[in-house]
C-alpha cells in the first residue's frame, strides 16, 4: 500500500475483511513478540520491559507514516547489539544512566532518520554492498551469539570483540551453573527442532503448508508457556536459575537536566549508524514484500515511519527499532495486508504489558538467552565466502575484511572498513578496463571481438570496443592501450571507437580523448566515434568536442566501417588513375 | 626509447648522428637549468647550490634507470613547494638541520617510487583525476607566486595557507625595497614579454619557427648574464639588492646520528605525496612526448628511473627531483632523442657548478622569483573552472574543492579532500544509472530508446537497456525502476535487459538480479537477457545464474525480440482455435 494508514481509512478502501486479514496476523505476531522482546531487551542490556515499550508505540506510529503493509516495526537484535556497544563503555548496563543514554540514541536515531528523509538521502543505505551487510551482520550474529552464551552457561562472556569474548570465556569457567546449561541446553535443542523439522513433522501430521508453517513459528511460545509453569512449579528458581521476575509497568523517571552536551557528541557517530544500518535492513525487507505485490516502497516515506517510530521509542523509555525479518515474514504468513496490522500488534503489546506481564515471573532468562541464539544462527552466512570466492574475489574480499573487521576491531571499524574496501576494489575494477578489438560477423551488422568470433576487418581502419566508462581512474590506461594497438598496424587510417559500453565520460576522459585525437592527428590517423550514447554525445557536444574530432561520430558501428571503406576505396581508386 | 641507455648503447644503435643531437639539446637544458635550479631551491627554502646538485647526478642516473628521451629530471616547482610546505614546520629554512631534512625528504621519495616499481603501483597515480590536478597545481601556483613576492619586492610573504600569506604580506608592508621593486619589475616584465612576444618577433626578423623559439626559451639566460654584469658594475647590491653571492663547493657535512626515528614518521606522508605527484606529472609528459614518436612509456621502469634519480638527489645533499614539464619541452625542442641528452646534461651541471659558479656572484635574487613567478602563472588553469562546470558539475566541484581545500586548509589536505570528492562524484553517478526502454527502429535491426526514436514495441515484451554496471550503489535503485516499469505493462509476459551499457556485475548485482527474477516469475513474467557481454557473461555461467534465470539469454537484442514475439504469436494461436 502506497498511502499510510490514514489515507487508507480515508479513502474507504479499507473493509472488514482486510481487518479481519490484519487482527489474525496482529494477534499471532503479538504472541511471537513477548518473548523476542524481552530477549532483544536483554541483549541490549537494557530492563526486559524496556523492550516491551519498544512494541508498542513505535509500532502504532510506524502504521500512521510508514508505508509498508508487512513490516513489524521493533526491537531487533542487529540494533539492539549496536545499542549495547555503543553504551555499554558509557555505563553500566541495566542502571538508570544506561536507560537514560538508551533513550538518547533512540531519539537521536529518529532524528537522523527524519534528516535523512528531508535531504531524501535514503539512497545512502546503497552504498552498504551485499557482502558488506551480509558479512556485519554474521560479525554481529557471532558476538551475539558468544554473549549470549552467560545466559545458557552461566559463565560471563564480555568485551567488544571476538578476542575479548574468548578470554572472557576461559576465565569464566569456573562459574558454569550446570543447572542453567541443562535447561539452556533443553530450550535450545527444543527451538533449534522445531525451526528446522517441526513444519515437515506437522505437515505428516495431516496440517496444509501454510498452516503447518504459522504453527511451527508459535513454537517458542509454547516452550515459554511451558518453561514458566515448569519453572514455577519446580521452584528451580531459588537454585540459581534466572528468572524474569517482576516487570515494573511505570518507565522510569528520566533526569534530562542530567545528559551533557558531549554525551550527545559521542552518540552520534553510533545514532548514525543504526539509523542507516536499520534503514537498510527495513527498506530491504519492505521491498521484497511490496514487489511480490507488485507495489512499490517509497525510501523517504519509510525514512520517515521509522524516524518516528525512534523518536516515540526514546519518548517512550525504550531502545532503537527498526523492522525486523522474521517477525515480517511471520505478519505476512499470517496474512498481514496493510499497516492496520502493524498498528492492532502495537495495541496487543500495549494490553500485554498493562496485564499479562505477571504471567512472566517464573519465565527463565535462559529460555531469553536461547531464542536469541537460534535468531542469530541464521544470520551467520558462511556459505557466502566461497559463493564470493567463486564469483567475485574483489565482494570476496570486501566480505572477509568486514567480517574480520567486525570481530576484531568492533562493529564501528568493521563496517567502515568494509565499505572501505568495496568502494575501492570498484574503482579497481573500473581501472583496468576490458577493451576489444572487434571485427564484422560476416552476414550480418554486428561487431564482434575478434578474439571470440571468426570476423572481417579491413588493413586501414581499427574497431576498438571500450567496455569501460571512461573517467579519471582509466583515462591514461585506455590511452595507453589504443596508442599500442595502433603501433601494432602499419597501414592505418581510421581508428574508431566503439562506444556502446561507455556510460559516462568524465572530465579526465575527454582530456584523454583530446589529447588522443591530436596525437592520431599528428600521425595521419583519423579518430572515429560510434555507437555513442544519446547522453553521453549530448555532453561531448556541450563543449564542442565534436567539432574538434579529426573524424567523424556514427550512429553505429557498420555504419562507421562501410562509410570509410567507401572512402578508402575511392581514394586508392584517385591514386590509381 | 623502451630500452634505457645501457642497451641502447650496447646494441649498437647509438651513433654519432644521434649523438650531436642529443648533446646539443643537452647544452640547451642546462643553459635554461642555471637560473632554475637556483631559483627552486629558493623555492625549497634550501641553499642555493642545492638546485645545482639536485641537476647533476639524479640527470646522470635517470637516463641510466628511465626511459623517456626527452623527460628533462631535476628540480621542479611544485615538489619544491611541497618540500618546503613539509620541511619549514620542522626546521628553520637554510639552517644545517633544514637540509638534513630535505635530504632525508629525498631519499624517502626516492624509496617510496622504487617501492611503487617493485609492487606494480604505478597505477595509484591514475587517482588523482585531471580536474583534481589541474586544481592542485593551480592552488600550489598560487601559493609559489605569493611566497616569491618577497623576492621582488622585499616584503616577507610567509604561511601554509592563503589567509595566512596576505596577512602576513599586509603586516609587511613597510618593508616594501623600492630599489628591489624597481628591478623585480623590469625582470617580470621582460620574462613575461619574452615568454609571450618574443617568438613573434624573432620570426618577423626572419628566424624559422623552431630556431625563433629556441632563441625566445634563452631570454632568461640572457637577462641573468645583463642582470649579472649589471649589478656587479653597477655595485646595487651595497644598497639592498641581495644577490646569489658565493655558493660554496662543498656539499654541507651530514650528521646521520642525529635523525630520530620520529623524524622518518613525520616525513613519511610528505615523501608518498611527493613520490605520488611527482610520478604523475612525470609519466604524464613521459608518455605525452612518447606518444608523439609512436612509443609506449613503461609506468614501472619510470617509476624505478625516477626512484633512482630521487636516491641520488638525497645522497648528492639535495631535495627531491622529478621531470618537469618546461625544460622536457626544451629538450624535445631542441632535439633530444635518447636518454643520453639527460646524462649528458647531467655532466654539463657538473661541470658549470666545478667552474662557473663564481660568475654567478652578483646574479639579483630577484632575478630567480621572477623566474619562478613567470614559470607559474601558467600554471593557474583558471578557465578550468567554466569549462566543467559547463561539462560535468562533479567535475567542477572536485576541482573547486581541491584548489579552494590547497589555498584555505593547505597542500596535503586539499589534495586529500580533492581525491574523496572525485571519488564520491564517481560513486554518485554510478549510482543513477542511466535506463532506457527501447524499441526496434523500423526497417533495421537496431534498438533504440522510445524517448527519442520513433520505434516498435510488442505489448507482451518489455525491453530495457541499462546503461550502467549493475553494482551495490545501485543494484537497488535498478531494481525498482525495473519493478516500476513492469507495474505500467499490464499484458507482460517478457522483460528482456539489454545488457549493451553493463560492463561488470558485482555480487549485489547478481543478488539484486537473482531476486528480480524471482519476483518476475510469481508474476508470471520471464526474465531474459541480451547482448551481455563476453567476460560478464562468463562469471554469471561460473556461479550457475544463468540455469536459474526463468527465460533465456540471446546474443542480440533482435534475436530476443524475434524468438519471443514468435512464442507469443504461436500461444494465441494454440488459445484461438
Amino acid at each position: 500500500m502506497r498511502q499510510g494508514l490514514w489515507g487508507l481509512v480515508r479513502s474507504g478502501v479499507y473493509n472488514r475483511q482486510l481487518f479481519r486479514q490484519d487482527a489474525t496476523a496482529a494477534l499471532i505476531v503479538s504472541l511471537l513478540l513477548i518473548p523476542q522482546s524481552l530477549a532483544y531487551a536483554l541483549l541490549a542490556g537494557l530492563p526486559l520491559q524496556a523492550g516491551l515499550y519498544a512494541s508498542i508505540l513505535p509500532a502504532i506510529v510506524y502504521a500512521f507514516f510508514g508505508t509498508s503493509g508487512v513490516l513489524a516495526v521493533g526491537p531487533v537484535a542487529i540494533t539492539s547489539l549496536l545499542t549495547f556497544s555503543a553504551l555499554s563503555p558509557l555505563a553500566l548496563p541495566g542502571s538508570d544512566e544506561y536507560v537514560l543514554l538508551a533513550i538518547l540514541l533512540a531519539l537521536m536515531s529518529g532524528v537522523c532518520l527524519l534528516l535523512m528523509s528531508a535531504l531524501r538521502m535514503g539512497f545512502l543505505a546503497n552504498f552498504l554492498s551485499h557482502p558488506v551487510m551480509s558479512a556485519f551482520v554474521s560479525g554481529a550474529a557471532i558476538m551475539i551469539l558468544l554473549g549470549q552464551l552467560k545466559g545458557v552457561t552461566g559463565i560471563p562472556v564480555q568485551g567488544a570483540n571476538l578476542p575479548d569474548q574468548l578470554i572472557s570465556f576461559y576465565y569464566g569457567l569456573d562459574q558454569l551453573h550446570l543447572k542453567t546449561l541443562g535447561i539452556g541446553l533443553v530450550f535450545l535443542v527444543f527451538l533449534y527442532w522445531s525451526r528446522n523439522y517441526l513444519v515437515s513433522l506437522l505437515k505428516k501430521l495431516g496440517f496444509g503448508q501454510s498452516n503447518a508453517a504459522l504453527l511451527a513459528r508459535m513454537a517458542p511460545l509454547v516452550l515459554l508457556v511451558v518453561a514458566t509453569l515448569a519453572i514455577g512449579l519446580s521452584g528451580l528458581d531459588e537454585q540459581g536459575i534466572k528468572i524474569v521476575g517482576k516487570l515494573p509497568l511505570q518507565p522510569p523517571s528520566i533526569e534530562w537536566q542530567s545528559i551533557q552536551p558531549a554525551t550527545l557528541v559521542t552518540l552520534l557517530p553510533m545514532a548514525m549508524m543504526i539509523s542507516l544500518i536499520g534503514f537498510a535492513e527495513s527498506v530491504a525487507i519492505a521491498r521484497t514484500f511490496a514487489a511480490k505485490r507488485r507495489q512499490q516502497v517509497n525510501s523517504n516515506r519509510e525514512l520517515l515511519g521509522l524516524g518516528a517510530a525512534n523518536l516515540v521509542a526514546g519518548l517512550s523509555a525504550s531502545l532503537p527499532v527498526t523492522g525486523g525479518l522474521s517477525r515480517s515474514v511471520l505478519n505476512n504468513d499470517a496474512g498481514a495486508i496493510t499497516p492496520m496490522a502493524s498498528l492492532l500488534t502495537g495495541l496487543a503489546m500495549g494490553l500485554i504489558l498493562l496485564f499479562f506481564t505477571g504471567w512472566l515471573y517464573y519465565l527463565p532468562q535462559a529460555m531469553l538467552s536461547a531464542v536469541i541464539i537460534i535468531a542469530v544462527l541464521s544470520l551467520i552466512e558462511w556459505r557466502q565466502l566461497p559463493y564470493l570466492w567463486h564469483y567475485s574475489r574483489e565482494d570476496a574480499w570486501a566480505w572477509l575484511v568486514t567480517l574480520l573487521g567486525v570481530l576484531f576491531l568492533g562493529l564501528e571499524l568493521g563496517l567502515l572498513l568494509g565499505v572501505l574496501v568495496s568502494l575501492a576494489a570498484w574503482l579497481a575494477k573500473n581501472s583496468r578496463p576490458h577493451m576489444a578489438v572487434v571485427g564484422l560477423v560476416p552476414g550480418t551488422e554486428h561487431y564482434r571481438n575478434v578474439q571470440r568470433y571468426k570476423v572481417e576487418v579491413h588493413p586501414a581502419i581499427l574497431s576498438l570496443r571500450i567496455d569501460e566508462s571512461l573517467m579519471f581512474a582509466n583515462a591514461q590506461e585506455v590511452e595507453q592501450q589504443i596508442l599500442k594497438e595502433v603501433t601494432l598496424h602499419s597501414q592505418l587510417r581510421h581508428v574508431i571507437l566503439m562506444g556502446s559500453g561507455i556510460n559516462h565520460i568524465d572530465a579526465s576522459g575527454v582530456e584523454m580523448l583530446a589529447q588522443l585525437n591530436g596525437l592520431l592527428d599528428e600521425q595521419g590517423v583519423y579518430l572515429h566515434l560510434s555507437e555513442i550514447k544519446g547522453p553521453v554525445l549530448d555532453k561531448l557536444k556541450l563543449i564542442k568536442f565534436i567539432e574538434a574530432l579529426s573524424g567523424e561520430v556514427f550512429l553505429t558501428q557498420h555504419q562507421a566501417v562501410q562509410t570509410l571503406i567507401k572512402t578508402e576505396t575511392s581514394k586508392r581508386c584517385l591514386i590509381k588513375y
